[in-house]
């Protein structure tokens, strides 16, 4: 079974973090590819980043459907941009890393807070909580107010102030499980699950598990309506691969 | 790897039947156990019948997370009976078929219908959507008020109200997925998703993978606060192992 | 008229506090027996022990309506231990204290908070909250983290530990009621009330009237579909009683 | 004990078929009044009406508090006009009939229908359920397009309309309880429920029975904030009787 | 095009102070008319000054209607005391200045926070965010408990409780906008919006504003069903104007 | 004043069209520009069309901010794509059509329904309705199940199915105002508000109006946390307008 990862930015040493917490819990027959698209922002931590990022996930999509024979799909920011577009351009499953962590976080405790880097992040976190009907489960989304960047250039410190605002989260807030609210935090999960003493999730390696069961199980994408394959039309100033949609 | 399954009703046919679907996709490495509780009502279609059940199930539970080296449980009744009180007589993961019915379908469709036994059960099955938040992702709640009892009689007409009836989902509600809300269903599966056109699924296979990955990926039930182990209290008047909780 | 107060843990001090305040405002004509089942825990503060003592609360149920001419029925216990399938076995009045208290502050204020036994418990009081669709009414959920024992055991150092964080309901979280959130704790109303300058409410009073009135009214449980009796089938394990639903 | 009901439209005739209605269940030692405003309309099915009732309302409640030595009050209009603004003027229980109705089906039935008079109101029937967070008891609301004073020219015609869109109500929208959503209708209780084969709830009669038990059990309207006194202010325009409350 | 603005209270420098807000921004050729009415109370704070000043309102929006030639309305209170009966009266717009504050809000900021009077106000404020389904933008409700009356005698003592509530507001409860929760506040808004450093919102200037461009666009409220003209019916003891509705 | 109007898609008779309605109640001192991005899909009527749609209209609001001197904006589109986005990259007034219309609605009527284009496109409208909350405004989403070009070639045909949705949205759905769902609809407006006996709204002609009072207010989008200018990062693959935000 191939899997592909795409991590929505384009930074490939992010990239390389994701691949390989998305081959830890990864089955044997399952190979990993991670991508990162050839257009986007290095990094997302804004709505503006966001959406720059999608057409170069979308890109991604397309081409993993028709020229890689990937089986299953995995975007891999906590935003989990572009989601539902991706799921009309497959039948593939497409799994993005919030929605995973929250799912695997509800199967194991009875409420969870997110950790994520930037203050002004913390609202598009809250959104996309509400927009998941999930925050009833929520207990608090904290932010250490650093950059992606910043995690990047000083990762002891990124992980000093991920495990304060966590044990705040615990302690204060009522959190029964952490969840890193970026992509970039799959390395620090570990050393924050010791400290911590409550579950502490990155969404990369539960969305690699779901997808591989629901290829397994030879679920695909309802094509019945909302997520049908778009219709023909004409697209202006992208790239070719995004029309091969029609091919 | 070992899970087991438990069906939560007393009907030892309908154990085979769940047995059967939570091996259809579990992995090589997965050995599956089902069993039925030694005491409890034989189907479940109402709340007397749900929590006649959930004594039973614990039991089961403690046995397993005991005795039997268990690595994950499944409850196989689309009530979920007596789930959170599992999560708190072990560690290891416990999944309810409805939950994991709910989740696969908000992997797959924007929306899904359940169709389950009788009439009267449409508003508890209402209230474990409401219970997980799910109602906005909720086409319909439709019964073919046969009861369990009558599928097992005579399946070839359960099927034809089952397909009836999710037609009617897809056609007039909007449906984009079927959920089957009753473990008995679980043959019908491959049936009904020929003629329907939309993803069918029952609880009990998502569910086992979901039990898979957790084990797979380690995780394991918060236990920090509300799904710590019990105190110990007397108990009077169920089995000694009820009790074992404290050994 | 006669009401059955059912105290569904299996401690006789408590089922006797329990009918002394089920007594206090029980009006002339209302004869109340407090009763305990002969099976479940001592004491209720998990899920697993709510769960537990459901069978025996629906075998006094069932006796109350087959034998002792019961009128209406009280479950004292705040998780409301098989509310709706108690609903099913009669079609007199049942009626849970956390309901009751519930219903009883949104008469007489605009929001309360609900003080409990362990911070274990914090949760699930959250969820029968949510479970009536009253969290908008809901300015806290506090716990003393002493268990039902330590009630028991040190009644003094109960009532000081109620009284500070009912205090600070009411100056940190804008409480305007208290809500005392284990049946246990209805010795303490008049203490309490005194110098806490708010309305505070037990459950087992409310529900006695509420009780009562409903058999004023004639009023009776809906049988039509939801909370219809439960169709006859086997049950294996349990005592007959469970089993004269049916004779 | 001295319980006062206050029809808020002026129509003479309406009150006492609610004088009737709340005397029929009403205790032994409870003496009831019930009243009209001398200002305000002669019927209530709009916003308009329920606003220019409200004044009349408040004076009946200051009167009642002041020199009637009343025990508790109910407004007995399905709106519930001025019924938060009634509860700071006195310190006695008030009671609305829709808050009645509406709390006295759910201890009774998973889901009602309200039935209600001209389409119009539907909207205002549907907004008083959603303040009051029973939306998800609701199974539709209903209206005979009758008015007020329709009921009263043609009783017979007003009965078959609302029997008609009850049957609908259950049969169709799956009603397990119906209320009449308008107090002009507590002569049709009995009739409805003799044809219907669920409970039919005025409000009229729970009101009566709530304010009791509250005055019972000593219960008092929570002063300590929002329901507090109103500070003494000037009012311009109205009658004296506003003004007493300062006295 | 003549807009009018009814000041609800009877305080005829706030109807000033009002009036001078709403022309800030009016366009050229707009005319302003405030007015209060000639009944009720001097300010509100409380549901009884709610409900008193409704009567005189609707009498203004009749006049305005039938004698005065208004093109649209805005009601100058916080609580937008009688917004929907307005809308009955007259098929020109009507805009509360509480919707026009929180819509506008809406336009320029993920979420806000309302500053207002008393405490006791405070319950009061968070029921009409809540009509208004807005609760999920609202960082926060927040008090001087400073009487409408306190801030009139010592407006500086009373900007300095604003700005002290405001500036916790954005930097505890995370506000990015600010609401005043009252029509005197209208002065304060460019003091407060220099020092704090997020939009200062009254509702007075962008109800005038929206009434403006409903006017503009030729948008009159639906007359269909809910906001028709009510049926004709007889009111007793109110001035003759509030007949005139149907003359 | 200048508002830049953004067809997000690449048609540009649309553009035409919607500059046509944007003008229609323009102020006199307003001059409006109207454009397409020069990517970018011909329709939208899919998440996928949404979402490459977002990049060229971002790039108009860096142009229409940095460049023009556009002094508010309107994204013409039933989707809102990019709003949030957009409201990043300039402190300017962004307004989208979905919000301006249900604004508007909300101020004229109780309820509304949307008629869109396709069948598939319904869903993604109930998601941008509950996005702003309005659900419970919302009486249903109905659809022509026409596309955009079917509208484009046969307008005749477009204009009857659209009455006849819409009429069935009035009768049986009980809507009170209609919301047409597509910015391609504006040629409509007049010959459906004729017919209907409701007010008919695109979302065009509010969107510009409430633009304008912004900026006739002053009023910026905050810019203190949330919705602040993006930091600076690297971007690649896309046009170097989009990096224009930080020349």
């Amino acid at each position: 079974m191939l899997i592909k990862i795409i991590n929505p930015n384009t930074t490939q040493s992010m990239t390389k973090s994701i691949e390989k917490a998305a081959k830890k819990y990864a089955g044997k027959d399952t190979e990993i590819i991670a991508v990162n698209p050839v257009m986007g922002p290095d990094s997302i931590e804004t709505y503006y980043d966001e959406y720059l990022s999608v057409p170069g996930v979308l890109e991604e999509i397309i081409k993993g459907d028709r020229e890689e024979r990937v089986d299953a799909f995995v975007i891999a920011c906590f935003n989990d941009p572009g989601l539902y577009a991706a799921r009309e351009l497959t039948s593939k499953p497409v799994i993005g890393i919030a929605e995973a962590a929250i799912t695997t976080a509800k199967f194991i405790a009875p409420c969870f807070s997110v950790v994520t880097v930037l203050n002004r992040s913390k609202h598009i976190t809250k959104e996309i909580i509400r927009k998941y009907n999930a925050q009833d489960y929520c207990a608090s989304v904290r932010a250490t107010n650093l950059s992606v960047l910043d995690f990047d250039r000083c990762p002891e410190k990124g992980l000093e102030a991920l495990a304060e605002e966590s044990r705040k989260a615990v302690e204060q807030d009522g959190a029964e499980c952490i969840l890193l609210g970026c992509a970039g935090f799959v390395n620090f999960v570990e050393d924050l699950q010791k400290t911590l003493g409550v579950p502490v999730l990155d969404g990369v390696s539960p969305a690699v598990k779901f997808a591989e069961i629901l290829v397994d199980m030879g679920c695909r994408t309802s094509k019945i309506l909302t997520y049908g394959f778009p219709e023909k039309k004409q697209i202006i100033g992208f790239s070719d691969i995004l029309k091969k949609l029609w091919d």
